[in-house]
């Protein structure tokens, strides 16, 4: 098992990552300061790991609450859910929640625990890889608006996030291509070397080699972890990490939730941010070409949907909602290189606009 | 003008007091730091003051939204409407919301803004006794669940709290008195003196005398500031300002919410917390009468309601739900003498039974 830390003071807490870790209750039981366990997870994760998960918490009076699963439901509605069970159940202000599944799960519990009798503590278990290595860290919880992702949340820290590198082996090839282009993320924003680890080792990860998954999960949550320190607010450094998720959030919004998977979105995302990038003269062709054939590597999309309903103009129109937008400019993050992230408003609009309608 | 000063370090703020503040754009100006401001306010409010607040902010990008009114609004459900509003109207992260209204409209914009975009600012303008004196300063945001009050919510500051004293010349009786509760409720908790103040001054505020009005909503917000201030997120001291609340919020959900204002139930609450402190020792019968007589004069129930539904039982079980409780126990509020509260889960269940079945 390894270990990492994210330094926050005294909101700061561990990462474990490793083999076999959802069933080990001596891992998690100093984590919990009360009585009442509350286990959220969702009708997918729940038959295969919630008896191991309440078998963990099995000292404590432990209850579960199973969601439907999808983005589609990451709403106020279901959260909704949540608090009619803890409410119900009279759990009280020193409870825990556990979230066990994956981002959704995780970002739902996190805010139903931020916002419970105004806040509990909670702690991430998450199952999937793009929970693994991006969403469980770092505090950022909430739910969705129909008009724009995570527009409704909170900032709350978890009290420590156990990664059980096992429940990858159940994770369809999908969810684990979507988790993929997250860990690319963070080489092509601060991490040229982890870049190119991920093109010579891409096939062993598509291939759920145990050894090359915990490496790129320890690398990637090392990233996070290291800005979520100095920036937990995102009041600058840590709007890097949502390279192509402007882009990204407007697929899917404009889908419809759970069509496109966040991982497919920002895949296609980062590709149309790479491409302004060249625009602008910081990326050759070169640079482009290499970073879309990794994502291919992955199977996920690099050319944003063609349908009739993301045409620019609504393609603008989402984006405009983003949450980045300061004084109505859409402030974008792009690369000045491979492994050198930034974020900017300053760009000539006709760039943006050319972007849109040739990287198609 | 009154100026007070909540002391939260780099969450202060100020408590403005004084007469006609409402139209003062310069008083607020330097409040809103974008350029964007959204008033939420109420259908009973908004005819009365939302064209004079919107004046005082005419120099930025003003919208407004009107919420029904009412304690049965305070819901998930209403509080969407402020965020449909926010994101169909492009609002970003840098914005302002305005409170404009009663203790509902002020919990729930205060909860919206520190979930919109996880957390944006916003400002309080309280146009009742109750929102004026209490539930404006410290803080405390939410909305209701229907098996519990202010379950869901968030410690949120305002950037500061402006207290136009005019506004109770609108104000009708019955909401004059359920604020008054809440000022009642300062004597007894902490402040000997202002209790003796308010025996000898009750008609001048039920007459509406401005400088007694205005001395009363000072000294209020000064006590309260002074508390907040020790500790922000109730881990202690805090939780004295819920003398009366436990078994008020009870009546207050098991009546429906709305059917008693929140005043009428701390009043009635209060009475109850009166007698058990007497059962424990504490009040003699004649300081029990003392303060159930300045309650009187207020036109205040001093009783909870006598309706089957709220048998000792039910009324136990919503008490129950309270946030105070802690690992089973109700945790009370009560009093070692007039000024002097205490909090304790420390007393004779049979004494909580026998409240609830004498004082009727």
């Amino acid at each position: 098992m390894k270990t990492l830390r994210v330094e926050l003071g005294d909101r700061g807490y561990p990462i474990f990552i490793g083999q076999g870790l959802m069933g080990q209750a001596e891992l998690v039981k100093s984590y919990v300061k009360g009585r009442q366990v509350l286990i959220v997870t969702n009708t997918v994760v729940a038959p295969l790991y919630l008896s191991a998960c309440e078998a963990a918490f099995a000292e404590f009076d432990v209850k579960s609450v199973i969601l439907p699963d999808g983005e589609v439901y990451k709403t106020l509605e279901t959260l909704n859910l949540i608090f009619d069970e803890l409410i119900g159940q009279r759990f009280d202000r020193s409870c825990t929640l556990i979230a066990l599944g994956g981002g959704v799960t995780g970002d739902m519990t996190g805010f139903a625990a931020a916002c419970f009798q105004r806040g509990v503590k909670f702690i991430q278990m998450p199952t999937t890889l793009l929970s693994q290595v991006d969403s469980s860290v770092g505090g950022k919880t909430g739910v969705n608006h129909p008009l724009g992702k995570n527009m409704i949340g909170a900032f709350h820290q978890p009290e420590c996030v156990v990664i059980d590198t096992e429940t990858l082996n159940t994770l369809e090839d999908r969810q684990l291509s979507a988790g993929l282009a997250e860990v690319i993320k963070y080489g092509l924003i601060q991490d040229i070397e982890f870049f190119e680890w991920l093109e010579k080792n891409i096939e062993r990860l598509m291939n759920r080699d145990p050894e090359a998954l915990s490496y790129a999960i320890e690398r990637s949550c090392q990233d996070k972890a290291e800005i979520v320190a100095k920036d937990e607010k995102e009041a600058g450094l840590r709007a890097l990490f949502n390279l192509g998720h402007t882009f990204g959030h407007a697929i899917e919004s404009g889908m419809g939730y759970g069509n496109w998977l966040h991982g497919e979105g920002v895949s296609a995302g980062t590709m149309q941010a790479m491409y302004l990038s060249k625009l602008l003269g910081h990326l050759s062709e070169g640079d482009v070409t290499r970073v879309q054939s990794l994502f291919e590597r992955v199977n996920l999309p690099v050319k944003p949907p063609t349908v009739a309903e993301m045409n620019n103009q609504a393609f603008l129109d989402l984006m405009a909602g983003d949450k980045k937008v300061q004084a109505g400019t859409i402030r974008l993050v792009l690369l000045k290189s491979i492994g050198q992230a930034y974020v900017t408003g300053d760009y000539p609009g006709h760039f943006l606009e050319k972007t849109l309608t040739e990287w198609r």
